[in-house]
């Protein structure tokens, strides 16, 4: 598939990167500056072909990359989310979007769950979303730097949810070609709250306990 | 020790004084009417003797059986939670009193988060408490059938959280009794309501997927 990863760097952009690379996908990175997207393109080209992969990854402004793809993540702090989603209008119809976004503030050794006034930050985004869009809640809490090892299997589960069942098939192929992710699809957008808040307070047992959880539901 | 279940029945409450009991634990059970938690503690006497345990279980009054005991647990439904604390104002002094509260609302099949105005249940329940007493937030996810089956070890996480540090190492204690529940303590009680919300997340997911899960951090 041709997919989209605006704001591609840093968190988990470089795992999803590699790994839908290594299956075959055609690969936008969408940055502010086509120049630091063409920069970004160029170091995920060079690691998959010390790899021994031969990728499609091409760099872009945000707006062309979203227009040249049919699925659109979101990797993107919460604060410039809707913003740069707002910037790119003219480039988004029909794609699949897909928001890992999430708000939180820290108290002391302490992560909690801050999402904006609309409830979430996925009904944020989605405010700011034509209408024809199909947004799915995705990502939150996947590991980035085991994303990254490509030749390493995960152990987890990815919850999603979203108001169009197709396109939450659409994400859920494409989560589960990356061995050995698990995708649980928890319905409509208006439960993204409660997978959002996961990840505030998996960052707080990793801070307290030195450890990098991620979550599995058995 | 010396533990209560106020309003102990149904959902965990029945599988913590069967486990509990089993390690030599005194269980008092609470309900609105003496006679009602008479009949209760009869019962798990009853289910317990059959398993060759002697237990020792007393049913009485809400506010009788937290004066009785070091460790209180609030088995109510949310939207009785609160009241029945402040019924047992009297009886409640610096106990440590264990919230498994989640309050929650349902769409069609799905279950969402519904904090109270306070935040969450935990915060709710610490409005009301004296403040010698020590409140943690603990057991939303623990699934009832299984955790009745006492002879079936449970390879779960329960996430706690709290102020107190010495009460949460007691809390972790007398969980980790119980084969092979595993605590995890994500900080002060601010974290409650990222803890709660997961139960509705899974309920959520249980009802489409039609199976039991609890969750576990890998």
């Amino acid at each position: 598939m041709r997919i989209s990863l605006l704001g591609g760097t840093g968190d988990i952009a470089e795992g999803l990167v590699l790994r839908w690379s290594q299956k075959g996908h055609e690969i936008f990175i969408g940055s502010r500056s086509q120049e630091k997207a063409e920069g970004i393109a160029a170091e995920y080209i060079e690691k998959l072909k010390e790899l021994g992969i031969e990728p499609k990854i091409h760099g872009m402004a945000n707006a062309d990359a979203a227009k040249h793809s049919e699925v659109i993540i979101i990797s993107i702090p919460p604060e410039y989310a809707a913003s740069t989603i707002e910037g790119c209008a003219d480039s988004i119809t029909d794609q699949i979007v897909v928001t890992p976004v999430v708000s939180m503030k820290k108290e002391g050794k302490t992560f909690l769950y801050d999402p904006p006034s609309q409830g979430s930050s996925a009904e944020e985004i989605r405010q700011v979303l034509p209408e024809t869009a199909k947004l799915v809640s995705a990502y939150h809490n996947l590991p980035a730097k085991e994303l990254a090892l490509i030749h390493e299997d995960m152990d987890y589960d990815v919850v999603i949810c979203g108001d169009d069942e197709d396109s939450k098939e659409v994400v859920k192929n494409l989560t589960e070609e990356m061995k050995n992710l698990r995708v649980l699809d928890a319905g409509p957008l208006s439960v993204s709250p409660m997978i959002e808040a996961i990840t505030p307070l998996i960052v707080s047992l990793n801070v307290r306990l030195k450890n990098h959880f991620s979550v599995k539901f058995v």
